[in-house]
């Protein structure tokens, strides 16, 4: 069986092995507060074109996006985020668990729009009618989207323009994030995310690590009392050199996206295996993740050899499923699969 | 410089470094629903004297504590713990922040006394007037202790049977459960815990693990969609069988004990070097946690050589501190401590 | 200037305030535990079929929503509202910051279908996948609607069914149930709705009385330390009799369903005078809440004599907006808003 | 049978009564945004010298403190209360339930001290190490306290100081204020109160109004968006010139003042009744709650003819129980209660 199910399947690129089993003789001070961390946090710094930024090292997205609207909201304010983003329906109501409402706005290929946006908020914030509801403070989106399809550049700016108009917070879910940079149809640059957001985070998990997401506070007013935020919501590592040597190692000579454009590539061969083949895509992904409609017939089929997600039922005949590539799959497991659909 | 700060302070040991080696390039289910994690919970099962306890494998302690405590209680339901209990003033507060009063009790000998137990439930549950009070639902006692004691099994008799006379859970926080076991002064087995404690958790992060505690969920009542609550609270870890490899490889020959021993052995050393120096225990630790009462002089002159924790100010001349080993400490390094006393 | 902007802009009929004053001099125990409270419950009780029902006095709909479904719900469990249900648009977001989600569906005619809240419950329990999803786990219905419609007792049995195949609670906001109840469109009874919902509130506040809301519990499982709950979310009036008597005085003669059959007699009539002047109705209600679209000019001149609430934008040129009667409102009040239209 | 047990037993005051009569025919707009609610305000400004200062009118104690704790802290930061304090206690943990710690200290004489919230304070914000620990950021005080006693105001002052010195809030629960600002042993007015706290609440439910108490905000920091969250927790009424008026009346000649003095006074005569008869005052309380240590016997005694309070067992043979007075006790209901003492 060769897994195509999610890119979290195995465990991490050698490099980060060898990495931790290097450092597993020496001791290092608890919570982060250690070399590595440091180390790690500088690596991905030169990436941004600004030192100025608090990085914090984190287990995964979840708890990642638990503490960040935790810390950055006060209990009126609510999250703007796409009807299908990952807070909204795979986090098990995570975000309202901390008292905060989601107003959740249809998406257009998986993408919220500055548009949807700007009436959302301008509905709140353009009447003096809102004391009963909650204000709109952060924006929340995922780049890959759950769709695999990412943000253009000019649609991250009108969302930022968006967000200083009504002082809102923008904060980028990188659970993917190599995907998103590595991939053909990017013209964003880490630096320009740490020009354009005010927090995001960038994937390890998904990404070639064997854990771990690095979040980057950009904006000052959100890193007041942030590791305690953490500590709170239990998510501070004990060993947090763990995170931080797994950081330093993806970023130092460019693995990480070195790792990603691996995927990239590979999920573009076999998005070109379903076009060939006359599958219709569901969405047209140029990261990881390839949305397809395949009949029932060969959904049984191609699950004898391949293991792949179910997304939705389509009609009676069809399904939407999801293969995903990651850094770990090889050129064969590819082939394998477009010889299956062919 | 060496570090006795605490047990948290390198990596693993070397067959779990080994073992997430080898199984690095294989690829699992994910969010623990994989071989690992059956493996591993297996193993841990046959310590249990009985296979009828879930067991989920979580990333730290304060994860656990705030997933047990949500799932296990109703809004209006309060924690019974010591005063110096780790949730109560070393979680920043998680446990309000998931809405619950904790009614702290003083401690002896760093220990919750089932008279006092019954004396706070008695309170409320033993009188009609209870209406606008919380309700104590769950003990929570850490064996060792904050201090390094260990409860007798005649203790936690006493306790469940106060619990059980009031309806009341039992959590055993067993962050250093191996120093407890393995210590010259413990009557207890896993077996025991498993009988007496609703839910309880097994250290592994300080006790010789990468990182993770592996939750026993003994009491029916408490099982109940617990996944979700772990989800919901930020606590499941995408690559599950990164902590059920570490459990497995903990439990399938016993090392998990064999490092605690060498851990509580080197401690017993390291008292005695105190005793024989005349310098004041501040208590009388049976495990891996030493605490002393040392005058300031020497807290600035061990300083020099050696890392520990400060614990608080006795008076103007002296300190006390913790010394703390674990399953990387080296005789060496114990022997060096004991000059620099002497 | 005449006031129809909604139905709690007067104090309460003359029979509340009386009764208020001729108790003024005794005193009672605090806490709702009082003889009124008694005796306005077996009152309400007379109208329910069963005496086997909790009854408490609350101060406004908001606390008795909050209180409601945090005794209800577990931290995983979710809501099931409409997309214009009052909580989860006009309450600030209370819901979610008791830490539940809302699913929000579509509402038809204002209200959820049976249909849609199938489809959402069989979803997540249909479907072995639902690990990280919310367990929808509450039906809230408000009845009028927010656009005054009312459910017939088909559609409530319909949806009655639902929550028992997915042992869902039903729980009936009934902010302005008298308006529903005396209705010439109103098919059920209190008795019907004691056999129906599990819980749901008798509104005071909108329908005669100075203030208060009279929660009724029908199903055992949330009765369970109600007045804890109800305490702790800030929703105990120190002096409950207050409510208690004024229930008493609604309830003994029928005097809560002569005054809202006054209302929507005044609302009928008014309707009429709209469809008398083509003036198009917005929505069709059967109750005390009128709403109609018209023209940007009419709403100004309207705007001289009378208040009104504004509903929403239709076009450059109209505006919907809302007329409310009540049991204060006078026949002559609505003569003299149709002559304006006419 | 006479009611002694609290100050909250009867209606209102007959000029309360009549003033929600007076205005019963008329109109208002909602959720205190009336007139009343306006000049009610005013006439508390008129007391505090200055204008600068936001009132809400809140319907109880409870609500109050839950909003403006809400309001006033972030997650991570904690509330300092005396161990006996009312939301310690006596609200089923609901300041928990809003997710903040309250760190509670040993109070005497009922009262907090300086010194003991500064060393709270301190033990935090001196030292470097305090990441796991709350914040603790306002500090909470009862005037009378529990125990009927007060503060001086050096002592608040004293207070003050620290809350500067550590940038806290000082909140006080003023729930019984009229029994203080009257009391023979009162050196400070609602004036010195609008210099000295941040925030305070002046009681109606137990000074004579019927329900209801006016929260005076005067840190220009914790105004914002106040009616949002009062509305978020439930704890905005809708007909809101119900508690305006109320406030109104008590302030507009000072009847509030007037009926706090009466039943100060007679507390002084029953407190003097049972020095004459040796009982012993458990606390020496100027205000109108009255603690004594009476035997088992005179207990049983008295409870044939009196309601009063149990407070707490004392030995075998003594309790420990209250008898209040309030605006509503009359001179002959002491003098039997002094003739069955003596």
């Amino acid at each position: 069986m060769i897994r195509f199910n999610n890119d979290y399947n195995h465990g991490a690129h050698n490099s980060i092995i060898q990495a931790l089993q290097e450092i597993n003789e020496s001791s290092y001070a608890g919570y982060g507060d250690d070399e590595w961390c440091q180390k790690g946090a500088d690596e991905i710094r030169k990436y941004l074109g600004t030192a100025d930024v608090d990085i914090h090292f984190m287990v995964g997205g979840t708890p990642a996006n638990i503490t960040v609207i935790t810390a950055a909201l006060r209990p009126y304010e609510s999250v703007i985020c796409a009807l299908n983003g990952h807070i909204n329906h795979h986090e098990a109501g995570s975000i309202e668990h901390t008292g905060h409402k989601i107003l959740s706005l249809p998406a257009k290929e998986g993408k919220l729009t500055a548009e949807a946006i700007k009436q959302t908020a301008s509905h709140y914030y353009d009447h003096g009618e809102a004391e009963f509801l909650t204000a709109p403070k952060l924006v929340f989106l995922s780049s890959p989207s759950e769709y695999g399809t990412v943000y253009s550049k000019k649609e991250l700016l009108e969302i930022r323009k968006v967000c200083d108009q009504y002082h809102m917070y923008l904060y980028i879910d990188g659970a993917r994030l190599g995907y998103w940079l590595s991939c053909n149809r990017c013209d964003v640059t880490l630096e320009d995310l740490a020009r354009i957001a005010d927090v995001f985070y960038i994937g390890g998990t998904k990404c070639g690590a064997l854990f771990g997401e690095a979040l980057v506070i950009v904006n000052k007013d959100l890193r007041d009392h942030f590791r305690t935020y953490m500590k709170q919501s239990g998510g501070i590592l004990a060993k947090g050199w763990l995170l931080g040597v797994q950081f330093y190692t993806l970023f130092k000579d460019g693995l990480y996206f070195k790792l990603a454009k691996h995927a990239d590539k590979l999920a573009a061969k076999l998005k070109q295996g379903f076009v060939n083949a006359s599958i219709p895509l569901y969405m047209d992904s140029p990261t990881n993740q390839i949305f397809v409609v395949i009949t029932n017939e060969l959904a049984e089929k191609l699950a004898k050899n391949f293991i792949y997600e179910f997304d939705h039922i389509v009609d009676e005949e069809h399904v939407c499923v999801r293969f995903c590539t990651s850094w770990s799959s090889s050129e064969d497991d590819i082939d394998q699969l477009i010889k299956s659909i062919s």
